[in-house]
């Protein structure tokens, strides 16, 4: 079964209401809530040489950017770690409270278990009043779609731009940047985790219309070539930047850097430079051999 | 590192204030929430023969059953699914649906990923009005120690009896009860998840007083014999009864079992039938050969 095929079970069983978006949204006494849940794991989430403080932040920051995609306040965060080796806990936990005090969240606990292969489910909730949460659904021909910074950055970082080592290993949750455009009124909204493109078709599936992109527009990489930077930009993961769409006059906008990058369409798919682009992203490249488990 | 170890490291890291009960507590407009996470993976979690429907039902009773366990009313429940077979995916989203149903919750979406080892981590939130959460800090010596149902009926069915299988494959996460004896009040309250005595020492944990367990009041398992029964009632773990303290006066309670099973003493000390008894219970016997990994 391939992911598309696991997504249909998923909407099978439980319905597509909550399963659109960033994060399951549930209505509060007068507000709202939104709750996301991700699992992280060694071999496929830790690349080699990254600190436990480092996957104590990326497993926070996780969350915490699902949150932000919302335009939703961060509350609390909880870590469910199953460790390899128990020394491991100190440091993981550190990196994650730090992660979540930058963003204004609490670290209220967990749980803990030994597992084989170290894993760690980052669960958060956040806070929204009513009407103040940004959807992936939402967005209407003639609005530009933005993004909040550069994108390729961990990608490169993956290829081996040491420089950009940093945002690859401690990506820093857009909160700030996703209650603001909440508030300013932007028309769809999510967190850019598996890259640009396939977050493009992520939208496209929860509305009618479709992306045009520019590629000219997307900010070069510094140091790296302009085909591999607009390459890693499209198709790279690991970014933590919100892509969101919004009517032209709202920008531009105090306190937030918004990269236009192209317009929503009428027709229901994905352009780049005029042209019809697969959903696909870049495969983590370091994954460990898992021949002979 | 044991248990105790990486206690003190969260300790240590992240504060008391949210890691002494079932259940992180947070203010939310007027009244409050409640939220918890747990992990559950194949070797340790899931006896050979759970069927996929049984690990979804298990994966959401433990959350529901730490939300119960405050006296909260269950609002959603998230699953982080790491799968080792795509296939397993959709009776154990029925499972955990029939159990998130059973108990009035929703269950509102998750993560999904491939893992070496199913591995499942339920996180859920519940609610409760400002002074109507049960924690485990406030038994005060003199009150009862009270149980909602009998115990030692999971561990009887990891002994080989059979009649009893129900009770550890699909166990009922006493949301009902949690939220009457909340609205009762009772004083203090967890659920019973690792056995009866360790329970006792969570709680001793919380508060400047003992407990004095009466082995004679713990209910006798039909087809059991008595000593085993007993044997298995204090130190059999896999049970999803309420363990809570309360004024004498308060019993008996309209439509809850509440079984008193003993009293809170002055000393800091967990007694059973007026002698010590060391923190300590069965380990999970369904273990797999961990070997070689």
């Amino acid at each position: 079964m391939d992911e598309r095929d696991l997504k249909r079970v998923v909407r099978d069983v439980i319905g597509t209401g909550q399963t659109l978006d960033d994060c399951a949204v549930i209505p509060c006494s007068g507000g709202l809530l939104v709750a996301t849940t991700d699992m992280l794991h060694e071999t496929t989430d830790f690349p080699p040489g990254m600190t436990g403080w480092q996957i104590g932040w990326m497993s926070a920051a996780v969350t915490l950017s699902d949150i932000a995609g919302m335009g939703a306040r961060p509350g609390i965060v909880l870590l469910a770690v199953g460790l390899d080796r128990g020394e491991r806990l100190r440091e993981i936990l550190i990196g994650a409270k730090a992660c979540c005090d930058s963003c204004g969240a609490e670290l209220a606990g967990g749980d803990l278990d030994a597992h084989r292969e170290l894993t760690i489910v980052s669960s958060g909730i956040g806070f929204a009043d009513t009407g103040w949460v940004v959807r992936r659904q939402g967005a209407v021909p003639g609005d530009l779609i933005c993004i909040t910074g550069p994108l390729g950055r961990a990608q490169a970082a993956l290829e081996g731009y040491a420089d950009y080592s940093r945002a690859l290993l401690e990506p820093i949750p857009r909160v700030r940047e996703g209650t603001l455009l909440a508030r300013a009124g932007v028309s769809s909204m999510m967190d850019i985790s598996d890259g640009l493109v396939i977050s493009l078709y992520d939208l496209l599936e929860a509305n009618a219309c479709g992306y045009s992109v520019d590629s000219g527009k997307l900010p070069l990489l510094e140091g790296v070539h302009a085909e591999k930077s607009r390459e890693y930009s499209l198709f790279g993961g690991g970014d933590f930047e919100l892509l969101f769409t919004c009517r032209p006059d709202l920008l531009p906008l105090p306190d937030v850097s918004c990269i236009p990058i192209g317009v929503v369409i009428p027709e229901q798919r994905v352009l780049v430079d005029g042209n019809d682009v697969p959903c696909q992203g870049y495969l983590h490249t370091w994954n460990h051999d898992d021949a002979g488990e």
